[in-house]
């Protein structure tokens, strides 16, 4: 007799490079080891835990392909690059085929040399009104969609057909002439053109602009022109509410989270202003936001950037008080629990202060719901969790597992 | 902030068959949780620890698929068999598309029917005299290479364009006629031709060399025919050095095991005379040289034959004597460790004393390197690894996992 059951919601928590190596500074031990989690411990004393090397063991991942990994895909199947997630983080979200490009609002003279790659790191409101200018362009029967990021920076698609991403650079990262976009197939010789066409059209269109003369008059640099670099294509990626059959979203502060989430087809939804998606970030409002989310979706990736710049940050004491108010954070869950969820936490990679950047050494993952076996893990950290069922993991099967946990998943065979 | 990190060095210590199964004569534990190992036990508490399947669950691993799944190699992508890699043990070092071959001194009549398929069990200086008459040889374009191993012993590897490992024995396993070679294709064909035209030509050659007229006088037999058997291609592997950008050696006194690791483009390094490759070999003398190579290299595979050679006797007291004494090794590297170094202590496989031969079980791995993470594993046994946070992996994974814990690895993504 198979009963009724109703099916589950799935909340991710992604606490950023939150696995570590042992610290001098806390005698050897990790940070997450070296500080008392009395919530997160309660939901892996009551769930099932493991460790998980996100993308494979031995593998350091960047926050794109762990990201993927933990949405489902293998980032090995369908990873292109950053280009695509960053222009994706500030709102520009392609198709599979589109080719994204990072751009710098730059200064030239009339022979188009650079004479400031940053324009003076100009900045908005200048670069909303400039942007303005460029909007609606095609070329050659391709479309460009250009949008502003933070400060000088900005991103371009070109959409349509017979692109390639396989061009150089129109950024010669240094001053002087541009190094005009080359290449080798014919796909790639016609978006180089098509780029090149672009640059210059964006410098007809923003050298007599009236924001660059109001910029003159009061002796800044004029941003007259847009340079591209870092040609990327948009990934082949099922939609994740397609993949998976769920209404999903995410809650995150950082761009490129944004943009992976936005590519994999997830809502992107807006933070409220406390959450800043630094380390004085309100972890509680997050959470708060997360769970008010899940009213209306079925599946949230929530991440918290927090222990991953303390660790980028070489500082095992600010990790530890980012842990422990991380805790807090969990305690907000556990409190504000609704019975339908399956709640996963776990870190895209580790970030260990020793190394101050990204390492392969894999993160500890808790996975809790009610009615779920419990295993004879009681704390959440890089060697509590090895103590669970889960075993060691790869972070493609989180989704997959989580799945069966909240019965969404059909029988396979008979 | 990514840290300007010095990259460590990797000791991977192979304890050839340590693995084992519960013995009758240890009260039903195996060799290695019956033995006091203190210094292997404290790699143990202070690094990471768990089991592994060096090839794969339930695969009972030769040494040479086992040593190559350490070596970060797949066996079931590149093992070709057994032959390049014994001929490799004496130093024919063949390439990829090279065809290699184990060969006896014979002794034969003047029809070629075999009398003596070890020509009396001859030994140096007599091969070594006989094998310089055979050297140079080209056949058909094909070049043949000969080199004597230990005894009756020899190797030879064809090198040429258009060879094929698919040809049958020359060697009849038996007293009487050869089994002159065949092959089905076209390329086994030609193949079988040329082996077939190097032994006429070896028996040419020997029938009256000095040598064997010497041994004819004293009343010995001639090894007047060289008799192949075991065909096998140099398998297609990326050198070791070029895939993980480590010079790389090894330190071992099994031919095989050097041949493996010669095969992968490790530079095998000769030994001390008191390491014998067998029971009585001194470990602490091989620990020594192992650490003097480290010296000049980035990664040593050190392997001890002992433990294995005590499960084939199925004799599990003398095991737990090699065990000991293994011990002692491990004590010397402890307190002889250089703090730039990752050391693993493993098997290529379990030997257990009741089987007196290879079996499946998955077998003990401990890591340790200065900063690393300490999980909860305390003995180093087939069950006390169990606890670690290594879990359970395969043997292809040891190499990519030291890496990243030597801080050698890139980041994947961004």
């Amino acid at each position: 007799m198979s009963l009724s059951v109703q099916k589950k919601k799935i909340l991710i928590v992604v606490m950023d490079g939150l696995g570590d190596r042992g610290c001098k500074e806390l005698g050897g031990l990790t940070p997450l080891q070296a500080t008392d989690t009395p919530n997160l411990d309660w939901f892996t004393r009551n769930g099932i835990a493991g460790t998980c090397d996100t993308v494979d063991i031995g593998i350091r991942p960047g926050s794109d392909t762990s990201h993927l990994s933990i949405l489902g895909y293998d980032p090995l199947e369908v990873y292109t690059g950053r280009g695509p997630f960053e222009a994706a983080g500030i709102g520009l979200i392609g198709r599979y085929g589109d080719v994204a490009f990072r751009c710098n609002f730059s200064t030239c003279d009339s022979d188009l040399n650079i004479t400031d790659r940053r324009a003076g790191r100009i900045n908005k409101p200048d670069t909303t009104e400039l942007i303005k200018a460029l909007e609606g362009m095609r070329i050659d029967g391709i479309e460009a969609v250009i949008k502003e990021g933070t400060e000088h920076r900005a991103a371009l698609i070109l959409r349509g057909a017979g692109l390639s991403p396989d061009v150089t650079d129109v950024d010669s990262h240094d001053l002087g002439p541009l190094s005009w976009s080359k290449g080798e197939t014919p796909e790639a010789k016609f978006t180089a053109e098509v780029l090149n066409k672009f640059v210059n059209e964006t410098y007809k269109r923003l050298k007599d602009h009236p924001v660059n003369k109001k910029r003159a008059a009061n002796g800044l640099l004029p941003a007259n022109i847009i340079v591209p670099r870092g040609a990327g294509s948009f990934p082949n990626i099922q939609p994740f509410p397609e993949k998976y059959n769920m209404k999903a979203a995410c809650v995150a502060g950082v761009g490129m989270i944004k943009g992976i989430c936005g590519v994999c087809g997830l809502d992107v939804i807006d933070l409220p202003e406390d959450c800043t998606g630094g380390s004085d970030s309100n972890f509680v409002s997050k959470a708060k936001a997360a769970l008010k989310v899940l009213e209306k979706y079925d599946f949230v990736l929530m991440n918290v950037k927090a222990p991953d710049v303390a660790g980028h940050d070489s500082d095992p004491m600010l990790k530890c008080g980012v842990i422990k108010r991380l805790d807090e954070m969990a305690g907000y869950l556990k409190d504000n629990f609704r019975e339908d969820l399956v709640i996963v936490f776990t870190a895209d990679h580790s970030t260990p202060c020793s190394l101050g950047d990204h390492s392969g050494d894999p993160v500890p993952i808790t996975v809790y719901t009610p009615g779920n076996v419990k295993d004879d893990a009681v704390t959440f950290s890089e060697s509590g969790c090895a103590h669970g069922r889960i075993g060691r993991i790869r972070g493609k099967y989180i989704v997959p597992m989580c799945m069966d946990l909240a019965d969404r998943t059909e029988k396979y065979g008979a």
